[in-house]
């Protein structure tokens, strides 16, 4: 693969103007070109420039506003409901965490329900943010129909996508971000390019059937969650946190709602933020790394986050797929 | 097996007497006789009498109080805390849950936080009672360490149970309770005994190697999440959730406290109800049930809590194991 070297500005800067360029007006595009240079910046590149184009494309289409102002409502002492009136996730965030954040330090307990927003980028950001003001965060999140209930053949779940960070004061958070599937289907296309097997239980044949043959997966075969029934069981909790409890769309929901364009489709996002200093005072922050310290001290052991963290560090510039760029700035 | 008759009745009027006999007071013993019953009547036998002589070896021990009274602290606008005092979780439970369930239904979510109980008893009764109230439940508890972190080939994490539930008005709520373990110890052992072999991720050898022999597991090997890496996230969540979140034990400390008397050790619990109705208003159960037709509709597929709600159904007398009647009416 052939890359080109970018600083972490330039690569804000042509996520900008690429926006700028296709709908959006100076404030999304600020926000979504920062959400996706902190990806690169990071190193989850899966979730950085590569996502720009799909996002082009949702704002060629107009089911992305790209000058969305998104609404907050206090619909009870500790929820807050954003509605997104079909602006990129990231902007909805901007709006709904400050909130979500002031809530759980009152009440030691809040929820943020997103509504109506295109969501296309990692869940850390997020969680992050709500442990980087001391809170507890989770976040989920669903998708297109794409992993099938442990037990049938055919897909009802999203990859579904759930995130969970510790605040550490002082120290970077503890942060996971993992979908409930067993493995995308873009990993599983790898492995069937690079002729390795997938372990079983990743997926079925068309036939239904268990393999270990990524060739027979991504053959009109289908995901499955994670850990056999019980990731199941988490993946569906996805589904209705993110759905019904919100007043948003299920998997099957927003596939049947979406035209298709490649970019994000319209959907809920589930947050919820958690005071450990309301819960149980002072203190808890040492106690918690009491446990941190028992974890890495454990050969094979690595706290959640940490590569990502480490890669912050660098701030110097990132090698970028060049078809990639060369793609992004035919956009504009 | 030789099994003898009880009624559900002489099931509640066995486990109460063995209570009372044991140090318990007449409230404590009516409760936990209560939750022993329901596991029994809905299928749930590993948590039912089965437990019995675990609860009597605390109260003789004393680590348990047969006579607490739990306390209840509002410590923030939607956290509920409850003290147990060393009593049984069902009677923390007795005074925190209606408490959880009343705050929830006002500010849309609360938190339960428990401390000092000794639960021993399976999550689904707390998750489904929130349920049963209108509301989605989430529970968790720590134990012991049982289970190595992804990675590592030492226990750190308890079985770290999580149980969640959705209402649903009019029908049973869906309920799945389950531990991040990838299986328990006792399954193990069962399955060594039998000559099955179990599946790789199941645990590892004391050499610390990847086995699907039980044996190896069983003779000083250690647990695996379920999952791999991603159900080691889970269990982990759950160590911080009812641990350094709530002031409570993790499973390293609750060891490191325990006597030992195989009784329940003493520990936390951390619970959550969030309120459908109040954060998407009314036509959320409807639109829940659209999903879970289309979950049921699906060959080999079955929706969670099914059949220990259908086993309730059953109001006849439950079959149980002679060997177990004998040894409990020997200690009274």
């Amino acid at each position: 693969m052939n890359t080109v070297s970018l600083t972490l500005n330039e690569i804000l800067e042509l996520a900008k103007k690429t926006l700028l360029a296709n709908g959006c007006d100076e404030e999304n595009a600020s926000i979504l070109a920062d959400t996706i240079m902190r990806a690169e910046r990071d190193g989850s590149v899966s979730h950085g420039l590569f996502r720009l184009p799909a996002y082009v494309a949702g704002l060629k289409s107009k089911k992305i506003n790209g000058k969305a102002r998104p609404e907050l409502e206090n619909v009870a002492p500790s929820i807050i409901k954003v509605l997104g009136n079909n602006a990129v996730a990231p902007m909805v965030l901007s709006l709904g965490l400050p909130a979500v954040i002031d809530l759980a330090k009152k009440n030691g307990v809040a929820v943020l329900a997103i509504k109506n927003s295109h969501h296309m980028a990692a869940l850390w950001p997020e969680t992050e943010a709500i442990a980087e003001a001391g809170l507890v965060g989770i976040a989920c999140t669903s998708y297109k129909p794409a992993v099938a209930p442990a037990g049938a053949t055919k897909p009802l779940y999203g990859t579904n996508p759930i995130s969970f960070a510790w605040p550490r004061p002082g120290k970077t958070p503890v942060v996971y971000d993992m979908a409930t599937a067993s493995m995308a289907m873009g990993e599983v296309q790898i492995a069937k390019r690079e002729g390795h097997k997938v372990p079983l239980g990743t997926g079925l044949t068309k036939e239904g059937k268990e393999t270990t043959d990524p060739g027979e997966i991504a053959d009109g075969g289908v995901i499955l969650p994670f850990g056999g029934y019980k990731g199941s069981s988490i993946a569906m909790m996805v589904e209705l946190l993110a759905g019904a409890l919100i007043g948003e769309n299920f998997s099957f929901e927003t596939a049947a709602k979406d035209n298709n364009d490649g970019g994000p489709p319209s959907g809920g996002e589930f947050i919820i933020a958690i005071s450990p200093e309301k819960i149980s005072g002072k203190g808890w922050d040492k106690h918690a790394d009491q446990f941190f310290s028992k974890m890495s001290a454990m050969d094979g052991v690595r706290l959640p986050g940490e590569r990502r963290h480490k890669n912050r560090l660098d701030k110097g510039p990132r090698n970028i797929n060049e078809e990639l760029v060369n793609k992004i700035k035919s956009l504009s």
